[in-house]
């Protein structure tokens, strides 16, 4: 099948389905024995008489991109979401929707890319699901990958967490993913090549609730919509007020550039391997430190604070001293960014 | 919103994606409150230490047909799949992938027959995802679900678990559903409407296994492929060979009869809300007035029985006494049926 492209009857359900399935996908993807392909997954090791559950899909475009593809993209935003909410990522469904006429050597690509993303999350790819549309009704690949996650302990970070005096982190520089599918798709010709951010960060997770437990109020990732967007969402849940500091947000000067060569903000621009964690004021030095202490977090910061109990606004003290009020992204600033 | 059309901005994560979540997908789905609405649901409730897992994506063509829509299939072959591992459906997720210019109206129809199907089953919809692609990038809507189910007994019926001897039941006609899409896509004048057989299976298998316990040996529902491309897979899983009794198969005059003008075949067109059960022998009589008792249960058969260990061979005693190998569909005879 190598020089194949995907056809109509990949989708059928009868056999060219399982030779894609035999051939394909459950080599580069997972170890299941024909004699276990069933309807649904059994997961062991369930402890505890909570579960965390996610889904989202991608349709990223284009489908690879500086510094990755939708394939591993897809890995780390469902491992992502189930580290936000506490738990200890364990399994992960994949759907995939196919256009006729992918080159099966592109599926082959995005699928070893979920693979590595897998291995290295520590999450096994459990169940899947595989459909095809016919040219013209699709865009090349759409992925869903839903989540189950298990907590190792009484924890349960939430939107709804956040507290005045809680100071806002975050493990490095925004923007990278949006820009960098942006400039990739548009073919910006920048002095310095933007790579994505995306990446999993359920070890710095576990590394934060371990060492710091429940003054950790609030963990989210701002992907669509980026840092603005969520933290604005978060003042919502929380009713708090949430106050940024200009000076302190991380934004590398490429970043920096192709944002004002677009107009765009890096406040709204996605990341798919940062995180905010809501900290207690009182830990929220050590929480940095930890943070800084993990991959993908070397260039954690303190970039602003929750000044008070609120309807929920989230300003932004400039550098020029004045304060501005931050919305939630409006109409559609980057089509298609994860 | 309601003469309204899905913009690509419903798809940016900001101010549009939050009107279309609090104004239409929410009401109609779940009853998440805002400050609930993280990136993970958390379930509880989790008994024992193993869950099922499961991932569908629905990209049928037309969205809407006879007895049904994209929406009550999706919820309906999720349930199905959970409940065919013997698993209790639990909760589920929705990713929708919606392509911009999708009338709100459609989408508002779509989601309450998902919510009345979850209903039905008696699951939750606890968490979900939307995206929008532009224009011809996509086809109205695709809908991934993915489920969780929880154990409530040690019973795990499975693929590989059939045995000479056993019965091969089935709760009723054939062919239904995929007859219903493909009458309604391509304009056939039938007689009579040929409706869809979308229906949740999982109190059908509560039935059975509660009643039957460890003599049903194999449950699985014959979407795509149909009939003998699951039976096929079955016989292949456990290394054994299935004789189907042509006489025995129950086939709508509808369904025989629009798959004599197309030149289909009933044993390969698609069901969604029939489920096969091997079971043992000696017990096939009662669990066939077990499923006779159940709703979707009244016209259930016998319609063959495995025969011997082999390399796992699907054959059918046909009407004028000849024996035909049946194998799984080749090609796509039905594409987009689910």
């Amino acid at each position: 099948m190598k020089d194949d492209i995907i056809l109509l009857g990949h989708g059928s359900g009868g056999k060219l389905s399982h030779q894609l399935l035999d051939q394909v996908i459950i080599p580069l993807l997972s170890q299941v024995e024909r004699s276990d392909q069933n309807d649904a997954a059994i997961l062991s090791g369930i402890s505890g008489d909570q579960i965390a559950f996610t889904t989202d899909s991608y349709v990223v475009d284009p489908i690879m991109f500086p510094g990755g593809n939708i394939g591993d993209l897809a890995i780390n935003g469902t491992v992502n979401d189930l580290a936000m909410s506490g738990a200890r990522p364990l399994a992960i469904s994949v759907g995939l929707i196919l256009e006729e006429g992918l080159a099966i050597d592109d599926l082959r690509t995005i699928l070893a890319a979920m693979k590595a993303a897998a291995d290295r999350a520590q999450v096994r790819i459990v169940t899947g699901d595989t459909k095809v549309v016919p040219r013209g009704k699709g865009d090349r690949i759409f992925i869903n990958t839903s989540g189950v996650g298990v907590f190792d302990h009484g924890l349960r970070p939430a939107g709804n967490g956040a507290k005045p005096g809680d100071k806002v982190l975050i493990n490095g520089a925004i923007g990278e993913h949006g820009m960098a599918v942006l400039a990739s798709r548009e073919g910006l010709d920048l002095q310095s090549e933007i790579v994505t951010d995306s990446a999993a960060l359920n070890f710095m997770v576990q590394q934060l609730l371990a060492r710091h437990g429940d003054a950790v109020h609030v963990l989210r990732d701002p992907t669509r919509g980026g840092v603005a967007t969520t933290l604005k969402e978060i003042a919502l849940q929380s009713e708090v007020d949430i106050c940024l500091d200009e000076a302190q947000l991380p934004v590398s000067s490429a970043v920096a550039g192709a944002c004002a060569i677009l107009g765009l903000d890096p406040l709204f621009v996605a990341n798919e391997g940062k995180l905010l964690a809501l900290v207690r004021g009182d830990t929220a030095a050590a929480a940095l430190e930890t943070m800084q202490g993990c991959e993908f977090g070397a260039e954690a910061r303190i970039i602003g604070e929750v000044v008070k109990s609120s309807p929920g606004r989230v300003l932004m003290r400039t550098s020029i001293g004045g304060l501005r009020a931050l919305e939630m992204l409006a109409g559609e600033q980057l089509p298609r960014i994860c």
